[in-house]
């Protein structure tokens, strides 16, 4: 009859930063075929006033990590921002999934009755963890994940929604 | 300690579509101020074979319908894409909250202990109710709507993450 806030947030973050490892492999393959520099990409925005390819991929991250921890009542580990290369990137959404491995799921579920408290610019906000996760974490999340998967696929990378989407679990034929 | 179903699908769903009224809202001020078509807006894509603003927008209008209903184990009313100016698919965006405000809370709810079967491309699938939700209908949906965003946000709207996000519930100081 429900799901807990575990299962709602981490199982799709996992699924999320690994297909988006299978992204940038398709990225460095397009690049190797039309020979130019993948990191070529890192710096690409939609419009010039919008965060590159390297910043979204950082910014999802953290959402992932951050919610995750906060949801669970830890302290999110600090992450610098300081990828250059596209293997670093990969490192990064490495890392992220090693993250969220250690995040126990007992506490996130039991964030569904509590405040979360988090930064937002310079304020410090709070929600309930429920509306936290839905309403907050995932859209920010699925956000930056979109808007990173966007500035490849305009860049001409062959990727296609089953790419963004990954291992979607238990989808078989009716 | 859990989320109902409907409480982890419905509400984002309003939230987000409500928000994206906004979104329009500020796009045919920035052509008004302009001076040109906001029309000239729709058939805008990020690469030449990627979907435009019109047809990002009626995918997530159907992603978020069509789960709700197939949720609730109830089969989606049909809509036809027909929308060609800006105004019907503010229409298109309300319809979808109408729709969306006659689905039975309850039987989405029971829905996390069975299967949703559904139509992905010519194959008829199925998934376990939660499974679907958060792995399949979910990442579909954000995955249309911030694409549309993004065409938006590339051409020129001056929108942002709180334009995207919407009326964030319960959202308040620490």
């Amino acid at each position: 009859m429900s799901l807990s806030l575990f299962e709602a947030s981490v199982p799709a973050f996992e699924r999320s930063l690994t297909a988006f490892l299978g992204v940038l492999d398709k990225a460095e393959a397009h690049a190797k075929a039309r020979k130019f520099d993948a990191a070529n990409y890192l710096a690409v925005r939609l419009i010039p006033d919008m965060w590159p390819l390297t910043r979204q991929i950082q910014a999802f991250c953290d959402h992932a990590k951050n919610a995750a921890f906060r949801l669970a009542g830890a302290e999110p580990p600090a992450v610098e921002n300081r990828e250059t290369t596209i293997a670093e990137l990969r490192a990064r959404i490495h890392a992220t999934l090693e993250h969220l491995k250690t995040v126990d799921s007992a506490a996130v579920d039991a964030a569904a009755d509590r405040d979360v408290v988090f930064p937002l610019g310079p304020a410090k906000m709070k929600m309930q963890g429920a509306n936290y996760l839905l309403h907050f974490a995932l859209p920010n999340f699925y956000f930056h994940l979109t808007t990173a998967y966007d500035i490849l696929r305009a860049g001409g990378v062959e990727i296609g929604k089953r790419d963004f989407l990954g291992a979607v679990p238990g989808l078989t034929p009716a």
